[in-house]
């Protein structure tokens, strides 16, 4: 018998903020981190997970991810990997664990971070990359992984099954495709708000010329900055490639609608997190002001009834789910059916430490066995800390190439993990800032 | 000058799982802890505050308490207490923090506790407890307590100050009124789900003999058992007492209006957290179909911003706030006049491990500077855990009495800190439980 032997975790950070990569209208000076978890098996693979955080608190992702530990060491990892939606149903279920929630907030991050270390593993001995572990598995087996409480007014488990099963005879096509084509990706590389106009224009060319057909730009701090920025980030690219805003979070409503009007004649493909993620009518409102400019929002939606909410209001036209905040794969699932269920594409959210690696997996599962193929899925690109992990994303003409590697792409190198441990890696031993 | 000088954190924890108090549909065996801090001053009184837990993951809850350390260890004391909105504008705009919630779960309720040990400190150093040092602020004061972020589409500062100055008037004589005859209490004691009958019968029969007029049952395990224990209940209490219900969010929409359906004979007066407190539009729907029975919510709302759309969406009748789960006094503040500017009575929740100490200062502070008199404003009171605070509640005749002591009625007792500290202290020695 195979058994989960030990839960170790890391904090692991980046000094991001001193280039001022990551730099944004809410975030100024961000060092991008994870909370880092290796389930440690008595024999074969370990499984790797992660929550993304962006510096201070990072120490208290890990011990939340620690009180996760006594509910499973000792576990047969044969059964654990047989029944994938067992540890998140019991990690959820918690009652105690429960109330420091209730699915949200760095309590629930922490359970993604097992639950998606679950399926590294799972992906491991199986031998197979987690999008492929999941497309192989049955409409049946897939629904069993959600949690169906708290969704049956917008989608049913039979409603699932349903999708699914419509979704299963273009499977093997949709899969060569994939494997031969990728994924489009879009990238935030030219336009973090620390960049200064020289940057903007030459890393927006640089986009288009590595075949990407979209680009995203920080906004929010200056609408003058923003226009200028935006001019600039127009003529690089031509009139042909989307160009995307992310406000993060830094509006009112009244003032996204007045700020997205001074910004409407450079042709936004989508105004990004323009106000508070918990506010769903707020982006049901701005929606409405700002069409046909779409709103796009998610990488901070806490849990799938967010989701549900965003989609039963009508509040966006793209959904931008993120790996790591939500509980892993099992409530990515449910938001790829509650997505496809009301027919808006999923623009899955990227960058951070490892975000890439983990999403590219969810959306290649979506293109092949949930909503299939849509035109305007793209997936976000930024080329940060790469480097780090074991099996990297691979970009190809400005598409992600399907992964081969077992697992789910977490896995950090030990130089890594030794070199940016916080606080006494020698990373951090050398700066002022430990 | 006054220095804070340290933060101290404890971990206390009851062992309540054993007699089954506290039990109800979702939470089957809480053992109600607080993660418990101290602000040492370097002269005169210490501020306390905390955050409410159920049991497992408390220590980690702690851990975020930590984390605020260095923000606060050094502060001027005689400065931060005559600007109680700096601390909390400070730590709910630090961006890495932030990034954790933003505005929820365990790093949310950490502020939260310190925001609160602030205001206890303020209180006491003023020599006046938390109800009558908000009762005496001026409105434009009150107005800069608040974060305004996220609520301008519902409430603009200017409304707020309108509808504060309005109120100012009667504040005399509405003062005069609550230490005279104290704010109406309803009791949850009769009701937990762990009870047998004759317990629920008795327990009903003592709450209205000690002068309640409303009392309130747990739900949602089982709908014949629901029945039959209301039945007894109402049976105790006679046709004039209100009679509530409380499923603890263990419905989907669906179930919730169909198993109130089969409660309605015995006369509901609310039904509180019937769904997720993060659904919004379920809440909604919830309350169309079973009116007249009221929907009440709000122990969980995360933060101003849930609370804001569950009054744009009518979602609610009953606003019940949460003392240690939001932002501390200065969110609560936001919560209240948002409730006012919707004309929703506040029912506040308490419970747990003090959280009837902290909330009868936002009740009161509400009856007499923001809302005033309401005949539906009732707190709810537990009869558990009040003998280990310094200054525990008093209720007289089914009324809270108004706290004289200076401060926000947080502090616990020494002989309770070392006797329930986790996991060391004797009360969990001696158990098999730690």
């Amino acid at each position: 018998m195979t058994k989960l032997v030990a839960v170790d975790v890391h904090d692991v950070r980046f000094p991001t903020s001193v280039g001022l990569h990551g730099s944004d209208a809410m975030n100024p000076d961000p060092d991008y981190s994870a909370a880092y978890v290796v389930l440690r098996t008595s024999d074969g693979p370990d499984g790797h997970g992660f929550a993304f955080t962006i510096g201070r608190g990072n120490e208290v992702q890990c011990a939340a991810i620690e009180a996760l530990a006594p509910a499973l060491v000792g576990r047969d990892v044969e059964e654990m990997c047989a029944d994938l939606g067992r540890v998140y149903h019991e990690l959820v279920d918690d009652s105690q664990f429960r109330w420091l929630g209730p699915e949200k907030g760095l309590m629930h991050m922490a359970i993604g971070a097992v639950v998606n270390a679950v399926w590294d593993l799972a992906g491991k001995r199986a031998g197979k990359p987690v999008w492929k572990l999941l497309s192989d598995m049955t409409p049946e087996q897939l629904v069993d992984l959600v949690d169906w409480r708290y969704l049956s007014d917008a989608l049913t488990r039979a409603e699932a099954l349903d999708l699914l099963r419509e979704a299963e005879p273009g499977r093997a096509a949709r899969e060569e495709h994939l494997r031969e084509r990728g994924l489009a990706a879009y990238t935030t590389t030219p336009g973090w708000l620390g960049y200064d106009d020289e940057t903007v224009a030459r890393l927006s060319k640089e986009a288009v010329d590595e075949g990407f057909r979209q680009i995203k730009l920080k906004v929010g701090r200056d609408v003058e900055d923003d226009r200028r920025r935006l001019a600039i980030a127009r003529a690089s690219v031509g009139a042909d490639i989307r160009v995307a805003v992310d406000a993060n979070q830094i509006w009112d409503v009244g003032s996204a609608v007045a700020w997205i009007d001074r910004l409407r004649e450079f042709d936004l493909w989508w105004v990004e997190e323009p106000t508070s993620p918990d506010d769903i009518l707020g982006h049901a409102a701005i929606r409405q002001a700002i069409a046909p400019v779409k709103v796009a929002t998610g990488e901070h939606a806490q849990n799938r009834i967010v989701v549900k909410q965003l989609l039963q209001a009508r509040a966006i036209d793209v959904l931008q789910l993120d790996a790591a905040r939500v509980g892993g794969v099992n409530e990515n699932v449910a938001i790829l059916l509650l997505a496809a269920k009301f027919g808006v594409p999923v623009c899955p959210h990227a960058g951070g430490v490892g975000l890439c690696e983990l999403v590219q997996h969810l959306a290649m599962f979506d293109e092949v066995a949930v909503s299939g193929h849509h035109p305007d899925r793209v997936v976000e690109y930024v080329d940060h800390l790469h480097e780090h992990f074991v099996d990297p994303v691979r970009l190809v003409g400005g598409a992600y190439a399907a992964p081969t590697a077992p697992g789910m792409s977490a896995e950090l190198r030990p130089e890594t993990l030794a070199h940016y441990r916080f606080p006494d890696g020698p990373a951090w031993a050398v700066s002022a800032r430990a």
